[in-house]
């Protein structure tokens, strides 16, 4: 490393705790890491130092970073038109909208395009709540949708405490987190039975008739890839059924291949009435996201006003991101390869799970994953309380990993495994191996 | 106009109103105009006419369409690094933060980084309350800042319905909206005493230890380009130094040279303890907005945790395309023409009104204007009702205006002109004989 390179390094993060104010964190003692490069599954920082990005970021870099393909799009709409306001019609942005009609479910009929996910579900929320005339929303506790007042209403978790004293008719429900569950199920058609029967009553008591939506990550993301057992989903899509309750999937970690097909629900052939999708669908080469809305829902807005908007809904160089980056879906194979990386990567992670005792659960599909750490695998006790990590044990095991060159990121005490959707078997091997190694580390710790 | 290039718009069109849900409308019967081409003040439908863009699209696209710098800037950063995510420092990232630090008022430390408006307020609404324990938010009845559920209920016009019931705690005020004010105020600081001492007293009736913040449009926008009194913003600062309630001014729309300084507030020499912005910081070239915490605010956070984050925070595409922005502005000098043909317009707005008797009051500061119709100019009574418009008239009047080639938008009776900031003197009056032609119209219409 030369002294050039170590000064601007050095320059732009002084310039950065300076200036910047950094997400989630007290501002005091940062020492954010200066990126200066990024390829596939690969990131370097100012020092040349290389990471496996085995987070994809924050689940969003499906296709692995500086794809040719999406870079030329964006480059070329740039060149013919960066903007245009959303009242008008172009082609990128019928383009888009109907690219991601054809791959989502069968009974989806638009999309109303935001620039994220938190605005996606802010929609869906207005939207269900318009199309039913009904106002309470149901959501989940181990849950996060997002940091705007509406999506933190929707969140379970603590991100949602700064948007609290809260807005009126939002309702939490648990989740089938079976790793934690209070009673020992015989198997997960049990489990989704008492979920069911207990989401049904809780629906009865808030009343049916005051319920417009039931929102749920189809695979709970940040929260610690918490996979619904078996029946869950088409129990939950029945009470929708049965009380008239908009039932919105939230795909914007799981959606895009991430789970090994285009979303999340056709692993269980769910048909919800909305989807919110982001993440994936540009993979954050530029900000895009949005809500996706049943053929029914559409008709309704045929006659009546859709109270949505935004400046930048259908951003052109959004919906030439997505354009192109379904066409690398398609032809990369990244699904398949998703489908097929996600077999071995759950193998490593049951071996792991056999060979280190810190490890509590593995939970996996496709290339979503998550490790639970505990501190005894009997009493299950976490390796950090929930919500609290005073002695940064977690901090430590990060900072392990990532001088090995592992780079993720924790909830509590889970550690996410997500790498890019592009990844090869040898580099899947070489990254995990990492992880056995700090997992050694880990074992030690505990003991 | 070819039948190849005819059909190409009609399809355009045909899958934008199958597969887009399109803003603040019922989708039956609308008929988007399909636009293929934007270059500076100007941009082209399928048919190849073109159209002034008098209100900047929806008042963002500040130094014109197609910016060579710009343009150029966007496509080099998505080239060397689309994407990276907000937990890591990079050079673009620093960069912008430091550059819109260095450009805004002096008090202003540090920046953080959301897609857009709404999120820009929702991040304040948060920030103002963890800063200052309290929980209470005022805005104005007239003011629009975004339709996410936390900036719907700042807003005061009826686009905050759809999230109703609100969220607890916001309380609206009455804006010095002196053209239609309650009283005949014999002049500005008449005026100024009168608001400020009725927004007192509100103050004093919620509680001043339950008031975070006081959420304004320093020039109110979308509401019909409303300008403080003389004395009202110096007013508002010393209620809020008094009662150490923040005070946030919404400059999205009335930011970056709009108005002739760099943020409005340059105007009447007021120092916030909060910005928010978005629009021109990048013109929606790329989507970026972002808050402006006082130096005060920032140590704030030194040892309290921002309860603040989304993925695409400090974009890359973003930070690259505001800092070629904010370059542009100084190069092209378009604060010193936004102010010199801000004067040319104003004196434009009013002979318009000489000559028109539909015409009830003009307001404008810089490129930043409105047209406020009415059918009788002594009972002042509006063109169309408050929120409703049953005969359709001033469709029919921006139609008449777009047949010209005159591209613009209303907010109920005001007709919005806020033209890009390159405008030319000769452009800006080629567009505003259009605008008086129409006028003769609307002249009969009201007779």
């Amino acid at each position: 490393m030369t002294q050039a390179i170590m000064n601007y390094g050095e320059k732009i993060k002084k310039d950065s705790l300076a200036y910047n104010l950094h997400s989630w964190s007290p501002q005091g003692g940062l020492a954010p890491k200066v990126i200066t490069k990024a390829e596939g599954i690969y990131f370097w920082d100012a020092d040349g130092k290389r990471y496996f990005d085995m987070s994809s970021q924050l689940v969003n870099m499906n296709i692995g970073h500086g794809n040719k393909k999406v870079v030329e799009a964006i480059k070329e709409q740039t060149e013919k038109m960066a903007f245009m306001g959303p009242g008008y019609a172009f082609d990128v942005k019928s383009e888009a909208a109907r690219k991601i009609v054809e791959v989502a479910p069968d009974n989806m009929g638009k999309v109303f395009f935001t620039n994220a996910g938190a605005e996606a579900n802010e929609n869906a929320i207005k939207i269900a709540r318009m199309y039913t005339g009904k106002y309470k929303i149901f959501s989940r506790y181990r849950s996060y949708h997002g940091a705007t007042y509406g999506a933190a209403n929707l969140t379970g978790e603590k991100r949602r405490f700064p948007s609290e004293p809260g807005i009126p008719g939002f309702v939490k429900f648990f989740d089938p987190y079976l790793y934690r569950a209070p009673i020992a199920f015989s198997d997960e058609k049990e489990a989704t039975k008492y979920y069911i029967s207990q989401l049904r009553e809780q629906i009865l008591f808030e009343g049916p008739d005051k319920i417009a939506a039931i929102f749920l990550e189809t695979v709970t993301g940040s929260n610690g890839i918490i996979i619904p057992p078996e029946g869950y989903l088409k129990g939950v899509r029945e009470l929708c059924n049965e009380f008239n309750i908009m039932m919105v999937c939230d795909e914007v970690m799981a959606g895009w291949g991430r789970t090994g097909e285009w979303f999340a629900v056709n692993h269980w052939d769910i048909e919800p009435d909305l989807i919110t999708f982001a993440k994936g669908v540009t993979c954050g080469y530029v900000p895009l996201g949005g809500v996706l809305v049943s053929k029914d829902i559409a008709k309704f807005f045929d006659d009546n006003t859709l109270w949505c908007g935004l400046t930048y809904s259908g951003h052109p160089l959004g919906c030439a991101a997505a354009i192109a980056t379904i066409d690398v879906y398609k032809e990369e194979k990244l699904l398949e390869n998703s489908k097929r990386m996600g077999i071995i990567l759950g193998e490593i992670l049951e071996n792991l799970k056999t060979k280190h005792k810190c490890v509590g659960d593995v939970r996996y599909i496709g290339l979503f994953s998550g490790i639970e750490l505990v501190k005894d695998r009997t009493s299950k006790e976490p390796i950090v309380p929930y919500g609290n990590d005073p002695e940064k044990i977690m901090k430590k095991i990060l900072g392990m990993l990532s001088s090995e060159g592992f780079a993720t990121y924790n909830h509590d005490n889970i550690l996410i495994v997500a790498p890019p959707l592009t990844i090869s078997e040898m580099e899947l091997m070489e990254a995990m191996d990492i992880m056995d190694k700090v997992l050694d580390y880990v074992d030690n710790m505990i003991s």
